[in-house]
């Protein structure tokens, strides 16, 4: 017992990190309310029992390699945690972002990160307004991470939770899935397809924010990063106590994507996304949800990919294209090492 | 130019680091409001002209070792990003944690240092509201980095900042400086001494909170972590242009800590502490101060050390004990690598 060490597989977003996070983190720290969401509300001023409308996420960036088609280490580290916020239903205010820099590192490719990251926070209409930087001996870091949080504000009526799926809600995805994992992998592996594989990674806020202005009654948000489609549908699935039921033809891939993942072996719906939104909706919902998220720039390929089935033991169920149902499982490990 | 690289210096607070900062990091991402402070205003809601009484600040903690006498990464962590609000004048209401693994880390090891977290959080009347974890491989990190960010609430009437420095104020401290950083030095390289070094690491919100209800026109609160006392006081000598002067024989340090500088050839005055306050008030409310402090538990050894002599070219003169002075100079690089 006191011999267990950390593996690979406790960081890569299934069932071996969620063991971690519940035994290490959450039980001791108290971590998560509602637990299972990527952000947590900030705790009222004192003398003021009322939640506030403020959110708060944090995310740790480690991606190698740090820069690959269509974004870089940060880019993502300023999307991630908007897109937490964004998944919150939270318009972000401000954000933060500590450096942990390895000794070698050039203050060129710094350079370059920090630009990414500053126009990012452009698209999205944020500030990085605080920041910290440490430096590591050589071999004690991996060129650079970078952890972001973010405060966002929920505007009054919103009120999205991964845990507020109900029995007959359709389920959308704003488009094609895997882009973000199969980019960086494909860099990583030196691999070349005959069209270049890029990034999804994009900040959310806005898309979210036409959403919700459309459709009010959304019950969830979700960004599917690490682990993919499949494993952000099992969260909500766990969280909500339903099960839901996802059309495998009906799910965007690009066939860039598909084919990367054959040569790979590996499944588009477990492949990291950092620019694509999962939404959950009353079924009355559904057409008024898809023509918000098409509306937008970043949602032209949205599609309803699912529905939820009625209470359930929390599991995902894939109607194949046969027409025959397979559970479509949490992963026990890692998949696709630093991948975010 | 291009093939300039991150040396460890560039982490020691020191000038090095200052440049760094301004040229990668406020550049280009306008970070820091006001520039120098350890925390920023959130940006108001949307509509609402007023700037919000909530401030933000993160901190990365890469500390070697990860358990030291007097606390470890967890309690520091957690310490570090308390200490930044307070010494914006906040309550903290709430904190992240963003953590980086390295593979084959003991999970035995991970669970003392979130207990000792937990800990903290307890102390300083905080929770730790969300978190994130990644794994790298083995030789990407060294056991564990942590990022822990914090949103806390200014009361009304409270206005410090390090630019608010004023001719004619007092420059207190709140007890011995250099434990911090010693400890850590002693432990990293095995030394022992007659009595050991034990950390400050401290939660320092109530004794800022403290003072801040007996004296509400402090000017400024500063925590003086890396680089120590000397690159603290010539911070706030320069965000404010005045001239700070310290009496040598007023500034404590313990024995041992005198003993062990003497031996690396180190000054007490550039290394790290965790768990003290510099107050600079009006001179007509150092006895107030000075009271305040020394009421609270982890104030009693607090000291009046100098005065702000006049606007000036932020410069810090020590005067020594002969009755001479000199400039108490900014460092150039690292003193003391992965203090914090």
């Amino acid at each position: 017992m006191s011999e267990e060490r950390i593996l690979l597989a406790h960081g890569g977003g299934g069932q071996l990190m969620a063991e971690l996070v519940a035994r290490v983190f959450v039980s001791r720290l108290g971590t998560g309310e509602p637990p299972g969401d990527d952000s947590a509300r900030i705790a009222a001023s004192e003398g003021d029992a009322r939640p506030t409308g403020l959110v708060f996420t944090t995310d740790a960036f480690v991606v190698d390699p740090i820069f690959f088609p269509g974004g870089d280490i940060g880019r993502l580290a300023v999307c991630g945690t908007v897109n937490d916020l964004a998944a919150a239903g939270a318009r972000p205010l401000s954000l933060s972002a500590g450096f942990i820099l390895e000794e070698g590192l050039l203050i060129s490719d710094l350079e370059r990160v920090v630009d990414s990251m500053a126009a990012a926070a452009r698209e999205a209409g944020v500030k990085v307004v605080c920041g910290d930087t440490k430096v590591v001996p050589r071999g004690k870091a991996d060129q650079v991470y970078i952890t972001t949080s973010g405060v966002g504000e929920v505007p009054e009526g919103v009120a999205v939770s991964g845990g507020n799926a109900q029995p007959g809600d359709v389920v959308l995805v704003s488009g094609p899935v895997g882009d973000h994992g199969l980019a960086v992998l494909s860099r990583r592996e030196g691999l070349e397809f005959a069209s270049e594989i890029v990034s999804d990674c994009a900040p959310l806020a806005g898309l979210a924010a036409s959403l919700l202005k459309a459709v009010s009654s959304v019950h969830v948000l979700r960004d599917p990063t690490r682990g993919g489609l499949a494993t952000a549908l099992n969260e909500i699935a766990l969280q909500s106590g339903v099960e839901i039921e996802v059309e495998e033809a009906a799910v965007p891939v690009r066939p860039s994507v598909l084919a990367a993942c054959e040569l790979l072996g590996l499944d588009p719906l477990y492949a990291a996304n950092e620019g694509k939104l999962v939404v959950i909706a009353p079924a009355g919902e559904a057409e008024a949800a898809l023509h918000a998220l098409r509306s937008h720039p970043l949602g032209g390929e949205a599609a309803v990919i699912g529905r939820v089935r009625g209470a359930g033991p929390g599991r995902v169920l894939l109607k194949t294209s046969m027409g025959s149902h397979r559970i479509l499982d949490r992963h026990v490990g890692e998949e696709m090492p630093r991948i975010c």
